[in-house]
């Protein structure tokens, strides 16, 4: 049976407030990869997304990339090859044009050669490039120091930021203490910035650290602090689905929505003392 | 003499404010592509960056992507070739490994052949699509409408959104009535999911009508609204450099930090008329 992926995805999480602890279920954006492929032409592009509206957004994404010609678009189908995966059907749409299929630009987005994509091949390909799961052990990072970090971060952003517009990412260690902050438009270019600082300063891998992020965790934030060695990501807003799966998999504490003396643990809690 | 951008850019605004109105100057994130090149094998990937720690943006995206060999980075340069632009040559970082070039993965991001890039250029590449500026004309969207689309964005994002994790955009006509709201984890997917809606509804262009969007506004963001021939786009949050360049050449209204009775015009603001 084909398993269709639905925009909410259920977690397990441990919700601290205070000096309370629940553990309770949530719900968290499905993030899964969509790969748009050109009928004659190949795959044109993957996207990280939430399932729902596929058809809508292969054709507003070759609208705006103006790869449609006068006849538009014929049909789109999900992928129907019985030889992929059924979780992978439903993030593959082909788009026939009415007309030649035309050339794809250089300036494809993310493309991989997989027969198909789904969130479950894209942590395979972690592994098979070499991503190991990150180490358990260390002494746990107290419930009062994770508090602390959002304050600290947003101390370091208003040296910089004064138009309210860059996201933020912070490395600080298991004291809390901070080291790096960088800004950024993008936020997985402030994410790679601070590990570029690190690398460059002959620091990785960071064992023992903890990155905090202004803004939501993604597949790509939580990729690149995992290739870091960064054990916790803490971030103020929501993860996605991917970003919970990934850390679930790959040993590292996924902390959200932490604000206000608050916050949830998604996965490997052992990393984070709580309150007695 | 090579100018090199600074993380912030100055603007000038009209801040909206109940039932006033100041035109004052404001300061946005700077956004402009970062080219980033491997000496030896091309162009790796172009991304949408602000201006600052470039080498650490390099050196993080290679290490995440694990693109860098046992002997890591030799050295990283500044364009140095005459023949580029001054305004691109620090908009393109290369990478010199030690150790021979690696092959580049298939899974490029936005790379472009042009030789240097930078957010003029990105333009002119709109420009050179045949992307024209949206004609001026329409009756002007009272202040009063402008106001009140924020909550009929979170209404209709209240119904879908349980995660607090999605993104929202929606499209409204120039009386304010909702037609349509999409979500995502991505931001662009949200907005190419709302121009696909539109385009299969035969309903491009999207002369006279509105859009809004629950996060920041890139350039990227602006480039779909354009295309789908969208003259007004209001946000939640700050806009990008990039984003009030785009808007500015190519004739669209762009509003930002719209909330509580409140909104800056960055771009063309005889699109919205304002309290006397």
């Amino acid at each position: 049976m084909r398993t269709r992926p639905g925009p909410v995805t259920r977690v397990q999480v441990r919700a601290v407030n205070g000096d309370e602890l629940a553990v309770r279920p949530d719900r968290v954006a499905t993030e899964e990869p969509l790969e748009i492929r050109i009928d004659g032409a190949g795959t044109l592009t993957v996207t990280m997304r939430t399932p729902g509206h596929d058809f809508e957004l292969a054709a507003g994404f070759l609208h705006a990339e103006g790869l449609l010609g006068p006849g538009g678009i014929r049909r789109m189908t999900y992928c129907t090859d019985p030889a992929v995966d059924a979780a992978q059907q439903y993030n593959i749409v082909t788009v026939a044009l009415d007309g030649p299929a035309p050339e794809l630009p250089d300036r494809r987005f993310a493309v991989t050669s997989a027969c198909g994509v789904c969130g479950k091949a894209s942590l395979d390909a972690l592994t098979l490039r070499g991503c190991a799961a990150l180490p358990a052990g260390g002494p746990p990072v107290p419930a009062e120091i994770v508090y602390g970090l959002p304050d600290a971060l947003r101390a370091a952003q208003r040296t910089f930021d004064t138009t309210g517009g860059l996201h933020a990412a912070g490395l600080f260690t298991a004291a809390g203490e901070p080291l790096c902050v960088r800004e950024d438009v993008g936020r997985h270019n402030a994410v790679d910035k601070l590990v570029g600082w690190a690398m460059l300063a002959g620091r990785l891998p960071l064992a023992g650290h903890v990155l905090m992020v202004s803004g939501r965790t993604s597949y790509e934030i939580t990729q690149k602090a995992l290739v870091a060695g960064i054990p916790i990501v803490c971030a103020v807003s929501a993860p996605s689905s991917l970003a919970v799966s990934l850390a679930a998999e790959f040993g590292l504490t996924l902390v959200g929505f932490l604000r206000e003396r608050r916050f949830n643990i998604y996965t490997h809690p052992e990393r984070v003392s709580l309150p007695q």
